[in-house]
């Protein structure tokens, strides 16, 4: 699903993760912590995608900085974080990026 | 895959896409586009995925706006990105980033 994000310039969290084996929990708290980012001030959307041999990206927008300051301290969050460097990914890169420019084709 | 990058800054092209049904020459066209991306000058990296149900994100980074500039105007690149507009995507979103910040776990 293609986020509706506002005009730019705004931020962009990249977070691009390869996943290991078998769920050990992890769909679930992935769906909990999509639900619980909307909820955060400055939350703009998100995308996300994940194909079946487990390489995903998640694309989230954000206010600004403090914003994502904010998500990140996020007690749950926090919890979800630490599961993440603990046993879900085998390894990930998260990019920090301001939007600067966009264009595209809205549904036909 | 996740792509290995240079200390930021350098710039991400986000694109998020759902693709129309049936292939009609995509999944070729799109193989050869990565291809030839990373014989551009100024390619830094590409990551891509898409799930079952034809929702795709593909990241490609690079090291200026020339350099994406040089991208989007080549001529084999060109017509790809006309069969996109006409029957490959039923919707998508182009996003210019500047990646500001990264971290990230190598592959365990």
């Amino acid at each position: 699903m293609i986020a509706t994000t506002p005009e730019p310039p705004y931020l962009a969290v990249v977070f691009s993760n390869q996943r290991t084996k078998g769920d050990q929990g992890y769909a679930a708290m992935a769906e909990q912590m999509i639900e619980l980012a909307q909820t955060q001030p400055g939350f703009l959307g998100v995308e996300s995608v994940r194909d079946p041999e487990g390489f995903g990206i998640t694309v989230s927008y954000w206010k600004d900085e403090s914003a994502i300051a904010d998500w990140k301290a996020n007690a749950e969050h926090t919890v979800a974080q630490r599961l993440g460097w603990e046993k879900w990914y085998a390894a990930f890169r998260l990019r920090l990026c301001r939007v600067e420019r966009e264009y595209g084709m809205d549904s036909r």
